[in-house]
């Protein structure tokens, strides 16, 4: 197979449909959302046999357990796949949406449209539902997409895919807006990288080696996710009650995701009353604690933390830990150390709260919350595929709305300008 | 001088200044803007003196008149300097605005506010109003900035830098804030490029050398602004006499820019009556046409246009010129040979009017109004830093918010995840 030759054709064939696709009305991609989703359904038996082919070469190849598990498919798994799709086919449209239209002096009126992106191209890792998750938000924002999906999860993917083109179809709507990448030569990544003229953006979804290949290598614009090493900074104007609760929960609610808490900052004058407490909690919990030496001293059992600890996304029940003298020490700690992810304050002081949601510079600032809320579903976008750590562009979980841009549209009456 | 060591100790400043921008009030911001101008303007025979300094090396350099021209400073162009200083500081402060704050069904309020996008890197050519302008715009919006203005004009830059800097120690704020790269070697700017964890975004103004080199090198996000290429249509629903109106002012009102219209089409069955009347406008202008097959019958006077000449943006009074069928073959023509910068259709009919409105993926889309129109202050964005022809983070004339980030904000009392 001449992979430059195949990624090529991919991107031509993307681009021609996401002309289509720019301009298609709501009521067709509706139709394909749902026309999908049935298609998944009628398809479970054969989708899960395929599955196991998939399961079946990954045992053989060694696949640790989590990523076996990642890989599976159930009826629930393929039955909340279909629930997503359907979910934003209830989402509002947002292709089109005109905003802020203005008469000007001159007697033009300006105001701006939103528009597609065009072509998206994402590459993920193990699980096969996103297959199906992204290709539902592609197709209802107006683009085409290129799906690369992980090399263990290429029947089960493919698969996925046909049901996709079997509801695109139905809708007359271009079959080639979502398409899949059948090979698992490594080298297509590469060459999709390298074709910002059929490709608009790149949205790696996986671990922190594909992030980094992905942002070295793209010649296009990326929307990443990078870390999520988030703090919550327990202050000496906090009600303990709430900052217990919150800090519970942000460790122990989920362990293995971004927005999970991996450093808990407390102030100095009311970290006695909280640590001795949360300390027990935890340790119940089955939570490690890697502390600062000050906090050493009320949790005794606890590791002794390094400045590597500080800077680590734990994703298990490890904790690191920090006593601060207060506000300022706590937000330099999260300058300096954190991720840009997602950050929250317990506070009851007004003013220090403002400062934190001012100062921060976090794709997520909070106060008062658990930084477990940090979700596209949780912040009302109805869906998300990824949270970005960017600044550009999109910042934070991006739902539809990151997966467009607004162009400007001016209406005159014959105008010119003098 | 080690290049590398004094970039990367700029970033760091710059970076620096930026955690002090960011939180900075309006009214200090203001002050500067203010200051600097004071000081601008306090300063004028000095700038004026070592401009002509400017002025003689680059006479003994052979520098051309339009780019000696590009390079001096006059009272008038202080003057313009100044007031555009004034302008951005009378603008809204967009920095802490929090916009679409709403409960969510498990009780966290979620919204978004607007942040700086950190420190802005901007490399321009020979203009030195454009250190002031990029200054003003970055105060403005919160950011630190690096500027690398052309090596012709480096004492004035230098000199407005001076104001600058007086301007911004008189408000309280960072000097750092805004840093002039004080060498003419162009290893300067690679090493620039090469600073993401200090650089967040780079802006190049200047020619489609310069854009290219940096687009290719940069290891952040740029905001760039390719070629012009812009089009009108007169459809055959057109009103004649604006269509005749919006084509030549398109065209005429100025060449050099990048919103004037390079290529002209026509559609068949008007062609007759616009381009007998136009033909003779534009030649009485001194606009040379070069015209396709069709219309040479009717401008027998006009070269022949290439398949070139359709792809490029002349700067120049020359214009291409096609007749075609109707809207399908002017929106495909302009997706072959645009540059998605600014396309305008002359129609009286809606629905050919919608059409062009969405199909036309350009960062402006005009509807009976002049080309020409594209931009900042006509658009009633105050200022513009450029024109993006990008269509990721900023599109179409980039003001304040171009210059800005949304970050998620969400406020609880205490709320978990469940």
């Amino acid at each position: 197979m001449d992979i430059k030759n195949y990624i090529l054709e991919t991107g031509q064939r993307a681009r021609a449909a996401a002309r289509i696709m720019a301009i298609a009305n709501s009521g067709s991609k509706n139709q394909a959302l749902e026309a999908i989703a049935a298609s998944i359904l009628e398809q479970e038996q054969q989708l899960i046999q395929v599955n196991n082919k998939d399961l079946e070469a990954a045992r053989q190849n060694g696949l640790d357990s989590a990523l076996m598990d990642r890989l599976a498919l159930t009826p629930d798994r393929i039955k909340a796949m279909t629930d997503g799709l359907l979910q934003v086919s209830a989402l509002a449209d947002p292709i089109g949406e005109i905003t802020n239209m203005n008469y000007r002096p001159t007697g033009i009126q300006v105001g701006r449209m939103r528009v597609p992106l065009g072509v998206i191209g994402i590459i993920y890792e193990s699980r096969p539902n996103v297959t199906a998750d992204a290709a539902g938000l592609c197709i209802k924002s107006g683009n085409a997409t290129i799906l690369r999906g992980g090399s263990e999860a290429i029947h089960s993917n493919q698969a996925i895919a046909d049901c996709i083109r079997t509801g695109l179809k139905s809708a007359d709507l271009p079959e080639d807006a979502v398409q899949i990448i059948n090979t698992i030569d490594r080298a297509a990544v590469g060459e999709l990288l390298r074709m910002p003229a059929y490709v608009d953006v790149i949205i790696p979804r996986g671990g922190k080696g594909l992030i980094e290949r992905v942002s070295a290598e793209a010649m296009m614009p990326v929307i990443k996710h990078l870390d999520g090493i988030c703090h919550v900074y327990i202050d000496d104007r906090a009600d303990l009650n709430k900052a217990i609760d919150v800090a519970y929960n942000a460790k122990t609610q989920r362990y293995g995701t971004c927005n999970t808490m991996e450093c808990l900052l407390v102030a100095e004058a009311v970290a006695e009353p909280v640590l001795t407490r949360l300390g027990a909690m935890y340790e119940e919990a089955g939570v490690e604690i890697r502390a600062c030496e000050k906090s050493r001293k009320l949790l005794p059992n606890s590791k002794i933390a390094t400045e590597e600890d500080y800077a680590t996304e734990y994703l298990a029940p490890v904790l690191s830990l920090k006593i601060v003298t207060g506000l300022d020490e706590a937000i330099d700690h999260i300058e300096h150390y954190g991720s840009h992810h997602t950050d929250s304050i317990i506070t009851e002081d007004l003013s220090r709260a403002r400062r934190f949601l001012s100062e921060v510079d976090s794709s997520s600032v909070m106060v008062n919350a658990s930084t477990r809320f940090a979700d596209g579903f949780e912040y009302g976008l109805g869906a998300e595929i990824g949270i970005s750590t960017d600044k550009f562009h999109a910042r934070g979980p991006v739902g539809l709305e990151g997966l467009t841009s607004q162009k400007f549209i001016v209406i005159g009456d014959g105008h010119i300008r003098k």
